[in-house]
């Protein structure tokens, strides 16, 4: 059984998940004893405004402590997000992130769906600003992309931001996985420019930690930031939550370390798979877009890996999957396994 | 400092806090070793259909599996249930919960608050029905009523339920302090009658798990359990809160003893409340509504006591207070600081 998303473990039998994108240096040891003292906290309710957790988060990225709103996962602020603004149009460039969409229908407005190319590694045209009119309320971008791993230029970032600006687009960035490709590469000190930029970033893929839902978004326009905080239910961050997240903002040295161990070992899968036929695109992030017209996600699961199937993301076809890079010894049991498949 | 709910001891100094209202028994231990265990689960995604909750849940209450619905607490689902009707207008009986105000509030309708009197015991009157006309389309109702303690009975729910599905109007029962006085008090069973029924219960007050962050609600309506289901974010229950709430199923007879324990502790520090001179209102739940002219929760705090100052209930004013029930020692220090008090 295939999911919308990646990860469904519960609806498969596993043995290794190159389907979810987290950090494959797993959880940091501060963290995890973080969570297990948490258990001590939760009869009492987690604090309604998150002070300790916003202080730390805030030190962290050198933000005004004003300019963040945390939710119970990125997917709780892409829906307050739509809530709050009441889109009549947004545009959704895909393939990506499917939460966009999902966030999105729960507003009555229209979804144009800008459609990148295979022909052009699932980049943005110059085409893209003309879709950008007067009359879209938001448009969402992921940088790095999900799943084709694309990272755009602060270049190519700044044009779409000031075009949005001048026309009235709110402009949500999906930075979940940013992490990965080193700080530089954030458009986070961008966000007091543009007062239409909502930055949307989760503790999930890079701190491993997915089952404790949290996310956060940052923006500078003070209306705005009131308008989406009064759609986020009272007490949303749980007490595991403000504990993981208040760990992970001290984890400097670990992120430094999750970039250049990331690197290496998507050259070594990227090289690896290549080696085995596959195409690759050129992807940033902790995962890898491959293309293969045999059938890779079945042959695969019956050896206990699972991977995504992509055919599902809006904007790709059959023969795309989504490999996650994971650690040297599971990179090394994937590729042995895809040798090891009997076509015939 | 004062916030609009009780139980803020992250910005007041505070060694006993009767503003919160969870069970004086505590956390059961299965349940917070299930906490402990999720520490490992939680670099996986939680079950987005959070299946083996649900099982438990379901055998736990005797209701369908396709009759729940779960959320990051209660508060998750009133807002989401908002978002679902867009009511044009809504119906809360006053003083009672905030919650639904605030969730009531990211509708643009417009809500109509039933006051009842400190005359009447703050219960519902005759005149009830009258306010519930065919334009109405949400009552939220709470039973036992918080911060009254107010249980009201089977036949009058009946009578209000019947008269709501006559006239079109949803209502939502919030069960969440139901555990307390015991199951034959609960509607559940009548959800399979009325369509119109939405009753939401929580995990917090009960298992003393607020910073978890877990509800569900209960609804036979398939359409309209859709349409609150798809306001509700991907994955807004975490693996803690799964967790957790699988052991939770399993605690019959600690909710059995905490019914017991409730009874004769609220009896307890009733009869002392009583014998202080204090006005005590009858409730059935796990704390006291109290009236008293004196600034009863400033020298308690200045014995390191936290109370609920209810004068920010809508329909309440200066002089009501909110107790919890906690366990004989520390109703105890409750009645022996109050005795101590100097008023001069």
């Amino acid at each position: 059984m295939k999911g919308i998303h990646g990860g469904d473990i519960y609806r498969n039998y596993v043995k290794i998940d190159f389907s979810v994108n987290v950090n494959p240096l797993g959880i940091p040891d501060a963290v995890e004893a973080a969570l297990h003292e948490a258990v001590e906290t939760c009869s009492r309710y987690p604090d309604i405004s998150a002070e300790k957790l916003k202080k730390a988060v805030s030190g962290m990225l050198t933000v005004p402590k004003e300019d963040l709103l945390f939710g119970n996962g990125a997917s709780e602020l892409f829906m307050a997000i739509v809530h709050g603004i009441k889109p009549k149009k947004t545009v959704i460039p895909v393939p990506s992130f499917y939460g966009y969409e999902y966030a999105t229908g729960v507003s009555d407005g229209e979804i144009l769906y800008y459609v990148t190319k295979e022909e052009n590694d699932f980049c943005l045209q110059e085409d893209f600003l003309s879709v950008l009119t007067e009359d879209v309320d938001i448009l969402f971008l992921a940088n790095p992309n999900n799943p084709t791993g694309n990272l755009m230029s602060r270049e190519v970032l700044r044009n779409v931001l000031f075009h949005c600006r001048d026309n009235g687009i709110y402009v949500v960035l999906d930075e979940c996985f940013i992490e990965f490709c080193g700080k530089e590469c954030s458009m986070i000190h961008e966000v007091e420019i543009f007062p239409n930029l909502i930055l949307v970033r989760a503790f999930t893929k890079i701190f491993s930690i997915p089952g404790v839902r949290l996310g956060y978004l940052i923006c500078s326009n003070p209306l705005l930031l009131e308008k989406i905080g009064r759609q986020l239910p009272e007490w949303n961050v749980s007490s595991f939550a403000q504990a993981a997240g208040y760990e992970c903002a001290m984890q400097t040295a670990f992120v430094r370390k999750t970039v250049t161990y990331v690197e290496k070992e998507r050259q070594f899968l990227e090289t690896g798979l290549k080696q085995a036929g596959y195409k690759v695109f050129q992807g940033k992030a902790n995962f890898l877009l491959i293309y293969c017209e045999r059938p890779l996600y079945d042959r695969l699961l019956e050896k206990g890996i699972l991977i995504r199937d992509c055919e599902n993301f809006r904007g790709l076809s059959k023969g795309f999957y989504r490999i996650a890079v994971k650690d040297r010894k599971e990179n090394e049991t994937l590729l042995k396994a895809i040798g090891e498949i009997k076509w015939n």
